[in-house]
């Protein structure tokens, strides 16, 4: 992936080359000059164990006009708010409501906005009040560690698919805000979000929202129907006028929606050797176009792969 | 700016009761419990030497059907591009052509997308052939640096309102990716950009393109009209469509636009007190929204305000 001038032409020549030169290499042995894989070559030579298919209880699909966003959420860490999340879509409570709010380089967000000045809609069995869940005991969780430092936090990683991070002084672990992350709005308490009204980041990964509000989850698929929005001219990405919010068609579990209509989907595992591989792949990009690898990545510049499952 | 379940509400009651304790904070002079100014409180105590207004030789208008982008080239990084790239707009060669490339979280691309199988557009008197950029040596550059670490470099910072970074083992200095930086894609070989295809990212900072391609500016306004166009369904975000394609209406230096059809536009400058104390409000978010202050801040989440001139 980078920006070419004759890209169809360079790229697919590139990769052509780059399939011939491993092609080649595992042709000859250890004779041949080595390069590492990049990282299509680690994942064509993946194994079915190197993928896991999300729970559909930790699924949720938002069906809007243009497509279908697939989000996984994160009950390890928001627990309460991911129970409130499934009752609510349980209850159809996002159903005809918009998104109301997009602001550049920032987030989208979603839910009631009537909440603000008209009737609330009801929020059904729900519950009202949730505690904070901006971090939890690091001990128990089986976190991955990336080999590179991180200037917001002591160390970060994967766990369990999401970008995490954790502070062995404080033995507090949290999600991390990148692109395609997930929260829960709130007002100015610390408890004052319960999981009807989500942002989406959109823009440049705001980590200082670290720790500071509950992260219920990250978008697996369809980031490109949320970040296309047009951008609200009102304060903070607000729509101005009504008519430009998106509507939302559904929300829905995707343990509730008929297996036929549910969005075939892996996602790479990140606790395994050939996720290293797979980073150190971003890390260090060894394919002809990168002059100079950079020896580093930051958590949210790794996007962890998904598939449609092959078939068997 | 932070996701709100009643930010209509609560924002605009923070705002205010911010405002009220600044207000209080300086009515009661050094008794008072002081709390560190928030940006806007500090942008709005600015005074006119703070800011400067960009050359117009060295910005380029980029007006597409829904609104003009507002792009400013970086001649002190890559001379002998933005040269090109002045000639290439001088000459019209952009007018008519399209952005033909939108990747989520990565970039938008434009140019002329018949180089890649039709007959190219004649450059005129711009030059076919240049060097790369990627970097210049670090002296004589007026780069006023982070307190924070980075990974990707040994010191960040700005120079001239642009983002940075510099490494004293080699003593040299380079444009880094942000979100709105505008590069000059490339091919295979390291001197095969003109300058007449340029992308803008729109993601995630892709640092690791650092140093491996030519950085030619960075947008200051209208980036919503970019960051929101259709994701291109082909192969990295090429349209599939030719009709998906958005047009450019025109792309001009600003010294060639009539005064009158010139967008006032100012920069906070970067070598300032004042900027330190905006990026130490950014880095401890102090207002009453957050709970835990980062301590930290990443080059890239530095967004420099810009402002339409004051009334004289």
């Amino acid at each position: 992936m980078q920006p070419s001038s004759k890209i169809r032409v360079c790229t697919l020549a590139a990769l052509l080359s780059l399939s011939v030169a491993a092609l080649s290499s595992s042709a000859h042995g250890a004779d041949a000059p080595t390069r590492p894989k990049t990282m299509q070559e680690l994942l064509d030579a993946s194994q079915p164990a190197d993928w896991r298919t999300p729970d559909p209880r930790d699924t949720l699909y938002m069906d809007l006009d243009a497509g279908r966003v697939v989000i996984e959420l994160a009950p390890a860490f928001a627990p309460a708010h991911v129970d409130n999340i499934r009752t609510l879509a349980q209850g159809r409570f996002w159903d005809g409501l918009t998104l109301y709010r997009s602001q550049d380089n920032f987030v989208v967000q979603f839910g009631d906005i009537t909440e603000e000045g008209g009737t609330p809609r009801p929020i059904g069995a729900a519950k009202a009040k949730l505690p904070a869940e901006f971090a939890r005991p690091s001990a128990g969780l089986d976190m991955h560690a990336l080999p590179d430092r991180d200037g917001w936090a002591a160390q970060t990683g994967f766990a369990g698919g999401f970008a995490a991070a954790r502070d062995p002084a404080t033995g507090q672990a949290w999600l991390a805000h990148c692109y395609g992350t997930v929260g829960a709005g709130r007002d100015m308490a610390a408890d004052s979000s319960n999981g009807t009204e989500l942002y989406v980041v959109i823009g440049q990964s705001p980590r200082q929202l670290d720790r500071n509000i509950t992260v219920v989850g990250r978008v697996l698929q369809g980031m490109e129907w949320l970040s296309v929005l047009p951008r609200g001219t009102g304060a903070l990405g607000f729509y101005d006028v009504p008519a430009q919010r998106a509507p939302i068609r559904s929300i829905r579990l995707a343990s509730d929606v008929p297996t036929a209509e549910r969005t075939a989907l892996q996602v790479l595992r990140t606790d395994t050797p050939l996720f290293d591989a797979v980073v150190e792949s971003r890390r260090n990009r060894r394919d002809d176009w990168y002059k100079q690898p950079a020896g580093h990545i930051d958590l949210c510049n790794i996007q962890v792969p998904t598939r449609v499952p092959p078939a068997t």
